[in-house]
């Protein structure tokens, strides 16, 4: 009696649990200590301990009320302030309350943006390797993935393709930087040539096209990075971010949604954003966790191990022969294949133990995901078997 | 740039506003103490001390890493199941955790319901006077509306109007007792008589008609009356709960989805709506209210002023000439207009000081909504404005 619709969004997403099933049946199998569990990005660090001293300090402190309570849609101004302040701090923005809506994550800064700029048939350009979960939302709003190839060299954007495949029907992009599944960190270089194209078909067309790029995780760049603020690039632009990475609180639904003061009807679209939370049932992000945002902004867990891991499995991984583009940032890494199919690799990977996500699920088949955020002794642990499947495909001269 | 749609509702949300506007106006205008603002339906009483002890002790003893992490899309288990014990002993139902979903509120518990069995075109019966929300939830998956006009009588359902109303089409039926905005309790004669309807007109069909119970109001009824649970009348029944009003959290969104285990394609439908939490942007209810929720189901803040501001209202408008239906639950009055235009009439009552709001918004012109979630003392200092405002209507004899 469900929705057709319904039924094949059950289907895929009993193919995801099935997947995080194997997980507990290979340790059934093997032995919990034989097997590395890779397939999921879900933090494996503590929160700052900032976070549970803001929540005490803001029951002793605050009223309850108020804590507890309705506010705006778009968020606590207060909160909302110090938001705009910690961006400006560290990009050299001008945003101020007004350009920021508080939202439920990441997952809905990214809807209520689609809600308010999407009409049913209106392209949405994506750049695989992709989060699969795009699809889903430009679903809620009728609109029509158009998937740009990948760039196989640095897991950039494919700009002769992209060229191509923006149409007059074209509405909006979304790009993910650092990007899951691959850790590619968008170059200045890159984004100025990505705003370019944009403007020029922009004009071409006599079209709007707005950019979403979504950025959970943006703290975690490696080697010092600092990962470009894609308002500075693009007026059309919104941000969507999430605590989820940075503090660790992925249950907690806390995000925001930035919007570009530069962007067409700007004030309308604030306003249109506000509704927009409302009637998608968010209503609001959770206030207590708003107000901890607030008093948290800027700063993280101890992200530190997602570097060591890295590095650990890339110098690994490579010298057992894996072909990889080294990330820049996330807890993620995207090897090839030793064959083309990506999903009988991953099921061999099984034999050792590992548990991977094929890139087809990303859109980039003959590719894997390895999701590094566990504990840096899993890594170690892992290694070997990594290298078994290595062999098991090269060992033959 | 936004959309057609959104700027309607751009719009609709304006009015909203400067309605909400008009009190502080008012206050400017006539000065604090003689404002009496009866426009919203927020909670004026703190959360019982529960939550807060609740929060301590959580942060004390439980891991931060599971308290603030992923889980289950549809929520913890321990939660789902400490939910259904508690609505099993007040109710004599036999749910366990796989009938309950945990949400972001109850706005996202209908969302989700209607994500799962809403095709576009589907038929939304509505009986009003409703929460306009309403409109807007089923406008997100492109449903119809069909709205039942009121019974006058006694603000429970216009049975003969229903029964013609209900088409091949429709799919789901709302309804929202206690009610928002008449204080309605539905008898168990009403849902008697609801679901030998439903079921006659599925059978005449051949079509499923799921019913809605939208309950945030609950736990506030009045004399000590016991609000009939609607998965004992009708199989095809969701309820959505939410605890903003029984805990006064409104801004905190937590609440859940109850769904009958005799709902035909109940197993599909589960998986399903675990699905829609997610791909909604919801992804999970916020993990610490969650852990909160489950702590604190069944018990609920001090609700007994509303009880207390609901006779103080009643007995001195009726004095005055006001013709009220007496509220059975909820903090909402629905007085009947002594003109037939609600609007005019709600803007005499700025003159002497009182915020209401014209029954045209809750689709039943010709009366208005008094929320009295306000404290005791405002209730009495506001019914000298309600009477002068009838003096004006009524002293000509």
């Amino acid at each position: 009696m469900i929705t057709d619709k319904m039924k094949n969004l059950v289907i895929n997403g009993s193919a995801i649990r099935a997947m995080f099933e194997d997980g507990k049946n290979l340790k059934a199998k093997l032995g919990a200590e034989n097997v590395f569990d890779f397939s999921l990005g879900n933090p494996s660090i503590v929160p700052p301990a900032t976070v549970k001293q803001a929540i005490l300090d803001i029951l002793e402190n605050e009223p309850e009320m108020f804590v507890h309570g309705y506010m705006s849609n778009s968020g606590y101004e207060d909160v909302r302030d110090r938001t705009a302040q910690y961006i400006n701090s560290q990009h050299g923005t001008s945003f101020t309350r007004d350009n920021i809506v508080m939202t439920v994550g990441a997952a809905s800064a990214l809807n209520i943006a689609m809600k308010v700029i999407l009409d049913p048939g209106d392209e949405v350009v994506l750049i695989a390797p992709y989060f699969g979960e795009y699809n889903n939302y430009i679903s809620n709003f009728d609109g029509v993935p158009v998937v740009v190839s990948p760039d196989y060299e640095r897991f950039s954007i494919n700009f002769d393709e992209l060229e191509k495949k923006i149409s007059p029907k074209t509405k909006l992009m979304i790009i993910n930087t650092p990007n899951n599944p691959t850790g590619a960190v968008y170059t200045e270089d890159d984004l100025t040539r990505l705003a370019a194209l944009l403007t020029k078909k922009q004009q071409e067309f006599g079209t709007t096209i707005y950019l979403i790029s979504d950025e959970p995780y943006r703290e975690i760049a490696f080697g010092g990075l600092k990962v470009p603020y894609l308002t500075k690039f693009y007026p059309n632009t919104f941000v969507a971010y999430s605590y989820s990475k940075s503090l660790s609180l992925p249950g907690e639904r806390i995000g925001y949604l930035v919007t570009s003061s530069e962007m067409e009807g700007f004030a309308d679209t604030m306003d249109a954003l506000n509704v927009a939370n409302r009637i998608l049932g968010y209503v609001n992000a959770p206030s207590l966790m708003q107000r901890v945002a607030g008093r948290c902004v800027g700063q993280t867990s101890d992200l530190s191990v997602y570097e060591e891991n890295m590095e650990l499995l890339y110098n690994a991984l490579t010298e057992y022969g894996y072909d990889i583009i080294k990330p820049k940032g996330t807890f993620y890494m995207f090897p090839k294949c030793f064959i083309a199919d990506d999903k009988e690799f991953c099921a061999a990977a099984k034999e050792f133990g590992l548990v991977i996500v094929p890139g087809s699920s990303f859109a980039c088949p003959g590719y894997f995901r390895i999701a590094f955020c566990v504990d840096k002794q899993t890594v170690i642990n892992s290694l070997p078997s990594f290298k078994k499947l290595a062999e098991k495909y090269t060992s033959v001269k």
